[in-house]
């Protein structure tokens, strides 16, 4: 089949890698229908050094299984499923209590003989843990919507729930890129009264407001905190959704949450330390957040989904074909699109 | 009246100062009838530069109201009352959220015109919002777990209900001093059916059993890590309280607390960076606490000292008058007393 494969910053490759097939008895093989490029894959985009055992990219798809191993029980070939961005037993201690990225027998897609979700096909490990049916046809115009519920729409529900917004807060979501939006989405499902997006990209915080964003911030650093604190009677947020991840983005977070309030971040941190000493001790502010486990979320937003309440698939601004992969890494790295979609 | 200055490190001095009186209408006069000294005392006792204008010192008392200004409504001449850490009005936004250490009219004893604690007598900025009436008399035996309403067991209570402890967890305190005694009477109020505490003075982890503390580990860094790793299964503590406020103490609290587990810090952070990067962020991880709003606490837990059901006042190990409260802050520094009571 063919798969997409990085080789070095800059260098995207779609090649032909081996069928995936059923190694154990709890595995699934899923054509893959849909993919798309994440803002994570970007940073090893950036960064990654020259390789010749190139990392096999891809970590959001849905699609059609095609194989089912002989202890899998809860699908069957020809079922519509998506995959959170991690697999996941779904039955250990952590994944019980909803954290299903610290699974015992999780791991991450395209790594350890598992593959990629940029490409035709994956072999998926514990299918009946991982994969969620979709109650809709392959010829759904739901898919880009439900396909969010592989990272981006989960990732920025984890920011949100883990802050804990309820209804009539004041929320502020730092950055506009696709999670920022999802992250707007969700809070207003939680019922926020506020809420603020911090972004300087005129069609994305558009989107954001068509989301439900009731105010844009497209400042920065102090100019940008001042204006969060005017908009929010002085205190700041309740809470900040961190969307980001870079230390200048936690910064203004600290700078803008109200005493006593709660920042979550799930922009994945580019730095080690963080700037959190004893005068944000004194106004009692809250660290949360992490990686999404994004499986003990699908079932609880699929049906907003599904009735037309939220539009999470509008963050997909372009469309590629698995052979024109590149260009969508490239296109998305240059800010030309927001999210890109793959068809294999 | 008589009073406790500190003039530079290790220069502690009781000297005459004025006699408090009524400034504002909502201010009380309270004569003070027991006091203390806190472990945060000590952090300007080892390092204040020397200074002609000395600190007035002490943040923790309980006395009787002598007199109180034309606005006080709810306390009279006569009644006993305990003073949290804070003052503050107990009706603005913060302080209806029980976020009295952010009140906008709050503030510090010992600065500002406030007089200390460590003293005969002290002014009370907003009586109705800052104190709290007892319902003994000035000669009953509780005054010593009634006076750690002040400060010390609601602090270690902001740890576990800021942290979250609940029924059937596992918990670690990180700290054998008094606030970390006291966050293991809160831990066990709050049903954590492991706590395990870190500490290596065994008169104070001898305590911590007495207070409900189901395992000590003595051992710090790495092996403290794996001993409490031992205790937990490999996995590490739902919640860890961190009671020190060392760069160490946050250091281990990463490496005991679970996936998906919360710590609490109260220990005042002598640190600006908190090292919380991607490895913690892969965890979800939460970091939480701060200064407590001790006010906020003092009704909920006065029933179980009432009742004899915790004897936080176990704490004190040590009594001195005021005239000797110097050799109080010296046996406290060097760890010849755990806690000392300052009788006027």
């Amino acid at each position: 089949m063919r798969a997409t494969l990085l080789y070095a910053a800059g260098d995207v490759r779609v090649e032909d890698v081996a069928d995936p097939g059923i190694h154990r008895s709890t595995d699934a093989v899923v054509r893959i229908v849909l993919s798309c490029v994440c803002g994570s894959d970007l940073w090893p985009y950036k960064s990654a050094p020259p390789t010749d055992s190139p990392r096999h990219m891809g970590h959001e798809f849905l699609g059609v299984v095609e194989e089912t191993g002989a202890d899998v029980r809860t699908l069957k070939p020809g079922d519509l499923v998506v995959a959170p961005f991690v697999y996941s037993d779904n039955t250990c201690a952590y994944c019980r209590e909803g954290l299903q990225t610290s699974c015992v027998h999780g791991g991450s897609w395209g790594v350890d003989g598992v593959d990629g979700g940029q490409g035709q096909a994956a072999r998926v490990p514990y299918a009946d843990g991982t994969l969620v049916a979709l109650p809709v046809g392959e010829d759904s115009g739901l898919l880009p919507d439900l396909l969010t519920l592989s990272d981006v729409l989960c990732t920025g529900y984890h920011a949100a729930r883990t802050a804990g917004v309820r209804r009539g807060d004041s929320v502020t979501v730092v950055g506009d890129g696709a999670v920022g939006l999802a992250a707007v989405i969700s809070a207003r499902l939680l019922g926020a009264e506020q809420i603020v997006l911090m972004g300087r990209h005129t069609a994305r915080t558009d989107l954001g407001r068509d989301f439900g964003a009731t105010d844009v911030v497209a400042e920065r650093g102090e100019e940008g905190i001042a204006r969060v604190k005017e908009l929010t009677g002085g205190e700041g947020s309740h809470k900040v959704l961190e969307c980001v991840g870079l230390e200048d983005a936690i910064r203004q977070s600290f700078g803008i949450v109200r005493d006593g309030g709660t920042i979550s971040r799930v922009g994945a941190p580019q730095f080690t330390d963080v700037p959190f000493g004893f005068g944000d001790f004194l106004r009692n502010i809250t660290l949360t957040g992490g990686v999404a486990p994004a499986r003990a979320y699908i079932e609880e937003l699929m049906p907003h989904i599904l009735d037309g309440s939220i539009r999470p698939g509008r963050v997909f601004d372009r469309t590629v074909g698995l052979e024109d992969v590149a260009d969508g890494y490239r296109a998305m790295n240059d800010r030309e699109a927001l999210k890109v979609l793959v068809r294999p």
